[in-house]
């Protein structure tokens, strides 16, 4: 497996994670240090862990992640990766709930740490939202 | 062209063939004693391909499919593919019929054969549908 | 970074320079001589880019690829990329114009060139819109 494999994986097992609210298998794709900024502003790991944790709005989600643009540092211990996604927000039909569809950039500066590679600083960019 | 492009390619001719109604086609992704289980239980390879010979519903389909999730064994003879889809299901519109999109989850246990990578097993979970 | 990373690259290179409507991008992911060809019959690289440079009836735009169906000729200097996508052109909602959302399928002939793979043929086909 090469490294722009083990760069998709951590993708996709990232979009497994959040789809499952599995808080754990979320903050092992992180540094410890990650910073994520998005609309809520820029927050780090731990608190943004709190926001994944706090009761779902739509009780069924799907991170539907494009293929990344990967740009990887020379020495290989560092790259960017910029990836597309449509998050389906998926709402309580039988309670009248309507679905939300967003359009996502993820901007994604990742390292490579003792446990593969991990997200050091998360940029999220809402494309659309409907 | 390595492993996981491989199998890449593999999901990308499953999308192809399923579109196209291809029943030749998609028999050649999988191991001729493969299961596919899903909302019709678990079906042998033969009774699932005379499920998508019998006439469509929809008159045209498209099987968007993200980026898998590889995980490949030691010995680099078989692998599970854990792949996210959209399924757009288009609806004769001149007929008044509507559009379905769903939300699915494709597991499949795949092994190297004599013909290149095949499906040995595939699960098919249907995460959502609108 | 191996063969299929860097026309995988390409592809996602395309789509954002594509919504971000930076024909100077465009350009350099094409062959000179390149052809296009889709709704408007076949296009040279330049008109087709003059067409690009025309007003948006669509102010934001996503060009969502699926992965590849990537066939590299035994030389290693040409390929083939058989891509799925879903394009979202978003309307203006204040303005009370509708969204379009469409299915294509882009057949790329593509060659490597001193500035690394270039698009020389591109054919677009539009398998829905909505």
């Amino acid at each position: 497996v090469n490294e722009a494999d083990e760069l998709r994986n951590l993708l996709q097992r990232y979009a497994r994670a959040a789809d499952q609210r599995d808080i754990g298998a979320l903050a092992e794709l992180f540094d410890p240090d990650a910073v994520i900024s998005g609309t809520r502003g820029e927050q780090p790991l731990d608190a943004w862990l709190d926001t994944m944790r706090s009761p779902r709005t739509f009780p069924t989600s799907m991170h539907f992640l494009g293929d990344p643009l990967v740009a990887l540092d020379e020495g290989g211990e560092q790259a960017t990766l910029d990836t597309y996604a449509v998050v389906y927000q998926l709402g309580d039909r039988d309670a009248g709930h309507a679905d939300l569809t967003l359009g996502i950039r993820y901007v994604d500066d990742v390292v490579r740490s003792a446990n593969g590679w991990v997200i050091l600083r998360r940029r999220v960019e809402t494309l659309w939202m409907r």
